[in-house]
């Protein structure tokens, strides 16, 4: 079904491990051991990882190989990120506030993905508290600039072809922005989908998990494995597809580059068959900014009480003096009048989700910028965020450094699935182009 | 400011606590030994505790004694349902499968508390997973009954004069049901509002926290603390309130005795100058029942995989055969389109809630059954925590036995505040009348 010789197995995706493994062309331990030296090799450079025990994962493989469990995600090598609780690897919320510390059980995300047989290949860098301060990972594609966060090692584990699969989470951009900048498919779900038990909490009304990828049926797998429900492959799609072309406004803020990357993609799903439109998004949405800003911050202090009261002076003085300080400050008035307004703009998008089958916008305003800071730009994600709706961001172009951007692909809630179908649509007609 | 000879300390509501400590008449470390004899007397009966430590609690209130800091709940101590999370004492929710299992940090419940100058008295029994299988806890008015669950230490160690307050939680009726049986006032927040963080998620689409309490002003207190503001006194209702009569269409299920308990409090209202009229609610609602079946069952089969995975035998046949079997047997499409019925239901009740200040309903069919079942009629609470509005339950009469039975009110969603004055301003009606 695939020719194997061809493609080291460290760079198969998800989707083929298990046809391999399936068909007895290879097994989960020649794939951990693959992935494994792959590591070895790009991990000086790109420290994606916060923890990794090689043999661990080799006993995992070794199990399934000679186990008679054939799970749909059987022999795939994925990463965790480090808010995520894992009950044979450390979770340490990227902070030293919490080194080494132990969860007694997994969060129900990394239980149904040891069920379905994936092989848990180690715990994956996260920002501090997944915020803003960053961790040691570096750009897989140079290691000048940042991966992207808060999900960093997820992006840079499967953009250097570490892992086909890794679990990010996303509060402002989180999953969107490291999958742009490292080159990969990032998937955020319709808010409340996905399960958060076991996964440290930053901001409830905004918390979302994030798939990270190397493909489209990746994502689409993973998604149902995480749902608990019998994986179904990802449709073609049937219909002449009506695309929203959404720039908001924030388009003059998007690197020239790249807003010509996205007019031209636009434009070639036109010739492809798409009708695309221009969208322009109510004013009211420009305030959508600061209601994240609000949100976010006011959930975050209050999560985080513990550490502010018991470990202030180590905590990073960016998260002190930024969204701490907002969220300390803010009142519940003011906290209560933006969730109000996102939810005013989510029933001024539900009219505009259902005039076009997906709405695609900027995932990024260029490549990944020099320098570590994991969470630049956040205004490009706010506004979708706060949507609640379900994102894919494909790494469809090239930046003038030849370094990956992403573009954004954006539905109604509960429409993943069919998310899923258009995204390879596009892909498809982009890359064959 | 108050006659402390008359009332022993233990029997202190939080904000007369507070004001006796500020004053100086008394000291936390007085209070706690006035609870912590008071446990002593009751808790071989009412058996409340999970886990209770007198000599830490004690060391609690003489550190506060000792120090400069003066919390709006200096002094106050408070119980903790064991499905939340605490630094210093074992959580273990209410299975053996996390039996002596010790977080690392507290739930921002818990550390909000603590910053507040609360005392930690220990972690109150909850039914298993804050499900339906018992814990060891008996009705604090009759030991032959059931305290109610899943916070069932939290409402009887309230209801016993243990401690004033409690958090609890809430995703059927697991705050409102023990606050009816065990004769307190029980508090579920508009979804969403107070934080979750090193919180069990149970059906994350339904969970609140819970607070259990013997007074509406020491609701308002503990929930201003719980949001991280500054406390601000329940103001006096100065309008003619207009409450809605919601007798549900299960008030054929409501026990005879209890429905002319609720309609006399109605009439006495009327009398005391409110204006009441009766609400019928749209017949969509009788299908919320099944929305709360199959969502929370969804939920809960995927947030305890790990348990389900490796500690099948170990869960209660109850939870197994019950909503554990019905959530994995649950497809997507129906989980979805009960959330879809959800809203739909949501968007229905809004302009009821604007016609009324307050609605009136049941919180129980009766007085605490006979037995152990904690989770007895969830039909009574399942409309209302799936309308994720605000209500307060307050504990009004007394049924046939003598027993407490109470009433629930409720609001519009972020509108607890106001709820809390039409509550005191109800409660001072019907128990002056």
């Amino acid at each position: 079904m695939m020719n194997l010789r061809n493609a080291p197995l460290h760079s198969l995706t998800a989707t083929q491990i298990v046809a391999a493994v399936s068909a007895g062309e290879t097994t989960c331990e020649a794939v951990a051991r693959a992935c494994l030296e792959r590591i070895a090799e790009r991990e000086p450079k790109v420290q994606a990882w916060e923890y990794l025990n090689p043999d661990y994962v080799i006993k995992q493989a070794q199990t399934l190989d000679s186990g008679s469990k054939r799970g749909p995600l059987i022999g795939v090598p994925y990463g965790v990120k480090d808010i995520i609780d894992t009950a044979d690897m450390p979770t340490e919320y990227g902070t030293p506030i919490h080194k080494d510390h132990r969860p007694q059980r997994d969060a129900a995300c990394v239980a149904l993905s040891r069920k379905a047989g994936a092989v848990l290949m180690g715990k994956a860098v996260t920002s501090e508290f997944a915020n803003v301060h960053p961790g040691k990972t570096r750009n897989p594609h140079d290691a000048a600039r940042t991966p992207g966060g808060s999900s960093s090692g997820s992006g840079a584990a499967v953009g250097a072809e570490m892992v086909p699969l890794a679990l990010g989470t996303q509060t402002t951009g989180s999953t969107t922005r490291p999958a742009s900048f490292c080159g990969v498919v990032g998937y955020r779900p319709t808010w409340g989908d996905l399960r958060l038990n076991g996964v440290m909490e930053a901001s409830g009304t905004l918390d979302t998990l994030g798939i990270l990828a190397r493909s489209v049926d990746d994502v689409a797998l993973y998604r149902d494995v995480l749902l608990g429900i019998e994986p179904q492959p990802v449709v073609d799609v049937d219909t002449r597809l009506r695309i929203g072309f959404c720039r908001t406004h924030n388009w003059s803020k998007v690197e020239p580059t790249t807003q010509k990357l996205l007019e031209d993609a636009a434009a070639r799903l036109t010739r492809a068959g798409a009708t695309v439109e221009d969208v322009t998004l109510p004013h009211d949405f420009e305030a959508l900014e600061d209601a994240h800003r609000w949100i976010s911050g006011f959930e975050m202090a209050r999560n985080l009480t513990w550490e502010i009261e018991n470990h202030w002076n180590e905590i990073s003085e960016q998260f002190r003096n930024g969204r701490l300080t907002d969220g300390l400050a803010c009142t519940y008035e003011q906290y209560v009048a933006m969730r109000h307004h996102m939810h005013h703009c989510r029933k001024l998008l539900l009219p505009i989700l259902d005039r076009y089958d997906v709405l695609l916008a900027a995932a990024a305003p260029g490549e990944a910028p020099v320098g570590w800071h994991p969470v630049p730009h956040p205004w490009v994600y706010m506004i979708w965020t706060t949507m609640h709706v379900p994102s894919i961001t494909l790494p469809l172009f090239k930046g003038p450094n030849g370094l990956p951007v992403g573009a954004q692909l954006l539905t109604r809630h509960y429409d993943d699935r069919r998310l899923f179908a258009m995204a390879r649509w596009v892909d498809r007609q982009l890359m064959n182009a």
